[in-house]
């Protein structure tokens, strides 16, 4: 694994993938004919780009059914287990509404309402995974959502993998099309003949999927753009360079546009977890991905002092940040930016993936500075709501009417004063 | 005032002002101009546009003194005591670190953290008004932002108005730059040598702003879009057809492009208020404005019973939604998309604008389906927090190998097993 030093790191500069020219073309071109020919586009684009021809873009209830049969009893089990423990974490973080009723005569407060309609973007092929449709339709499900919706590129065979329906099945989604790209998000914002358009669009996806979100975002509501995953283990000379080395290889399989960062001030830690990495990623079936990975986004950062580490810390503001130390929770406070922080030996971060609870779907390439995990919070909106009695108006009204004038709105003071005149 | 049917409404299409090609090809050329040559950039864009030759971008001591000694002492005493009642309100919607520890052995929950550095919009000309200033500012004061960074285009004279430094000192903020448009935009974004990057811009502008926002989401955060102001009155006839007026009228002095909206199922109050409407409006000063606003998107919509009145509102999904009925809180619970929901005949909406507290930074055009008054939560970013002990791990530890490997990641099951042998 490369070495970088600190100043690498607290230099580095921030892009956004914005999509070609190009891209950005065809994306318009498919979005503006679905919203044309509707149905029709989108059988044709799953032709093109799946290569599958559908008679209809629904999943039906036999493959819903066929799909149970296909997987093991155990693997069923587990995924139910797993479906549990995510809905109990969600049912922790969830928000309801609140009034404060004051003495002086007015009631302020939050209503908060789910969304009606929610799409889930799911995506095709190996990047597939049960517990991504789980982390994603969970937290809509608590938030009260009454209308969730799954699209998915159908494979060849003009199926989508029976984990998937399994666990949308399990998660409470009847309602899954196979359709995909760009051409499934258009369909998702502004409706075809058989898929009536949503309130927000969430899901991870390739560029055209990432485009075609960022186009129809205000029509309906996104969620972030998803980047490749990454890790950062912060640790101490405590830490087994063993345990330190999995971890990092465990990001690195996803992708080659994965990274897995160690940060530390043990150089005897560093030179150790170098020599473990390139044993263990030896017998691994994603070997070459890992590899690729890691020569291109892994690195080993060696700081003079935990100050310089926590500085590094914040600055890559991680997708994943493990604390491998003798006493984490020390340094919690200074972690400012993180999408998940697991703490000690025992909180590897694949224990987040599956059954701990907490969303895995999280901030990625520096935008936990700024964004947080997946929650029930996306699924539901807010509205104020103000109420003042007769008392509470008129000790008030005078000023309304005088900052209104100030701002230059006269309509503003007069639908106050017509209140007041007919008191007097 | 035109009428409409119901079903003229419920069929209404959405769409997104996403920009002509002209508009978005200045965009990314300003964009890219600023990105090389950073405040040189900023400083031509300034006199281009706004016809203001700078020395400095950033607004001086003396200039916050000058503009504190233009304002009147009683309309300075008006903003910080408006300040005050925003800042109640918003302390009270704050979110908090929670974390549950559990019997098992694990602790679970979510870390808040205020973002580092925040951008504010202030549009210049006759939309630049404190309040919104405060309605920006403030939530984030209090969610604990250290930096705040406010950008306004100059006036010819090279200045920002008095009322609007005012409220800006008011509110905390000393980092203020006379810069505007897609300019201001990339500065925050990507920073040049007189303004550091932020990592979340707020604040409304105009398509150009718009648009520079869009093109900057991923790298920095940004709210909503916002459009123009609007406001729908559900009313009964136990509503008095004067102050149903005034508060249409209210809206409709905004902008050209506001809309005000009459909800009722009484034809009698339907009737009394467009006559009532005419009658006020003629002798306002934004006279003109108003009657615009009126003509092109004013609308009295009379239903046939209250469970229509409610989905023609929940199908708007107003910005502003005033309940003048006897027993406002009897449909509270049926009102699923508004922005800011008012109570009853004391509760006229410019109450909400300046004093009451909560924000009056809500989503417009129909994103009231999805998006939520501006507030603390807006900046603040969570980060999960997972904790397992030794006992906890051992015993979810082959489950999550199994759900790894099911989901083909075999780096991920080893990971765990690597801390599963070290027990053995």
């Amino acid at each position: 694994m490369k070495r970088l030093t600190p100043s690498d790191v607290l230099r580095g500069k921030r892009n956004v993938d914005a999509g070609t020219t190009q891209q950005l073309a065809i994306v318009e071109r498919i979005m503006a004919d679905v919203r044309s020919r509707q149905d029709e586009a989108l059988l044709e684009y799953t032709v093109k780009f799946d290569g599958a021809t559908l008679s209809q873009l629904r999943v039906t209830e036999e493959e819903f059914v066929q799909a149970r049969q296909q997987m093991k009893k155990e693997d069923i089990a587990l995924l139910q287990q797993a479906a549990q423990r995510i809905k109990t974490f969600h049912e922790k973080e969830q928000r309801h509404s609140w009034f404060q009723s004051e003495s002086n005569g007015t009631m302020l407060g939050q209503k908060i309402t789910p969304l009606d309609a929610v799409g889930v973007y799911v995506p095709g092929g190996t990047a597939s995974y049960p517990s991504s449709v789980f982390m994603n339709v969970i937290p809509a499900k608590v938030a009260g959502v009454e209308r969730i919706v799954m699209v998915s590129p159908p494979g060849l065979n003009g199926r989508i993998p029976a984990e998937v329906l399994v666990a949308a099945h399990i998660a409470g989604v009847q309602e899954v099309y196979k359709v995909g790209g760009a051409q499934a998000v258009a369909a998702l914002a502004y409706g075809t003949e058989s898929i009536t358009s949503v309130d927000k669009i969430v899901g991870p996806g390739n560029i055209y999927v990432a485009l075609a979100k960022r186009a129809v975002f205000g029509v309906v509501d996104i969620d972030m753009m998803a980047g490749p995953s990454e890790i950062v283990v912060l640790a101490d000379d405590t830490a087994s360079p063993k345990e330190v080395a999995a971890d990092l290889l465990s990001q690195a399989e996803h992708d080659e546009r994965s990274s897995s960062i160690l940060v530390t001030f043990s150089t005897l830690l560093a030179d150790q977890v170098a020599d473990e990495v390139e044993r263990q990623v030896d017998d691994l079936p994603r070997k070459q991905i890992a590899m690729d990975s890691l020569k291109q986004h892994g690195a080993i950062v060696v700081c003079t002092s935990m100050e310089q580490c926590l500085e590094v810390v914040n600055k890559i503001a991680p997708e994943h940040l493990e604390i491998m130390m003798k006493e984490p929770l020390r340094v919690l406070g200074k972690v400012k930016h993180a999408g998940a922080i697991f703490l000690g030996r025992y909180s590897s971060e694949p224990v987040g993936d599956y059954v701990a609870g907490p969303n895995h779907v999280l901030p990625t390439n520096g935008t936990a500075r700024f964004s947080s995990p997946l929650g029930t919070d996306d699924f539901v909106k807010k509205s104020s709501v103000i109420y003042y009695n007769e008392e509470a108006f008129h000790a008030q009204a005078p000023d309304i009417a005088r900052f209104a004038r100030m701002e230059g709105l006269e309509a503003h003071a007069r639908a106050i004063e017509i209140r007041m005149e007919e008191r007097e």
